[in-house]
């Protein structure tokens, strides 16, 4: 296994987030799957699909040049042979001095390939509620 | 296979989508995996993990009375031998006279059970942007 990049899906888990804590563009895209069938949501954010359009994005998140400090809590996860699904709390500070606080909750998938553990879907959504507290679904879904 | 209750993921999908626009609550549950890792997002809301407190947040859903149909598409697949993971867009009419609209994103993870195929995940988010367009990522994350 010594020539696989990402050996485990946590690895590629640990390099997706500090490529992203660090705004490396070139890291980032190492983790991602190169296929065109993977699918990155950004909060708020359209599905975007292959590597092109997932580049872009994140070219566009890191150009905004936000200092940012990620903590990953919470994970659930469910592994297969080949496929492995982590659901994460991003817990994002971010602002000169960090004192922003932002929490995303995103599912991660990860897909062994030939060279490795790659991420092949990053879906991010804002938690508009704090954590543990039921959510305000009498409004639609 | 005769005796398995969804004998492929796509046939779990369709009896998800059929309770959720139903506001069936029983055959919602039914999709569900028996298994307290089961994970649901609702849009904006947060994590809720196991049986309990998923079928508490669809009671609430359903509670609202709101009318809704439901029409999916887009669908990115990943199939493993055991794990399928759907990515669709929920295009939601709702409303007395069906005039309200948004669009949900849902990333969908089914999985293999000994009873058949079973919704392990759902994680619904909101778009705030038109399909198609690009993300505004100038935001943070």
């Amino acid at each position: 296994m010594n020539d696989l990049i990402y050996p485990s899906p946590d690895d590629a888990e640990n390099a997706f987030y500090d490529a992203f804590e660090r705004a490396d563009l070139r890291a980032m895209m190492k983790v991602w799957a190169d296929d065109d069938s993977i699918v990155c949501i950004h909060p708020m954010g359209p599905s975007l699909h292959g590597r092109q359009a997932v580049e872009e994005s994140w070219r566009h998140v890191f150009n905004g040049g936000v200092p940012m400090r990620l903590a990953i809590s919470d994970g659930e996860r469910t592994h297969e042979q080949a496929l492995s699904i982590h659901i994460v709390h991003e817990n994002i500070r971010y602002g000169q001095d960090y004192s922003g606080h932002t929490v995303v909750l995103a599912t991660n998938v990860y897909k062994l390939t030939a060279s490795g553990w790659r991420m092949i879907v990053h879906h991010a959504s804002p938690t508009g509620v704090p954590r543990d507290q039921p959510p305000d679904t009498d409004k639609l879904h």
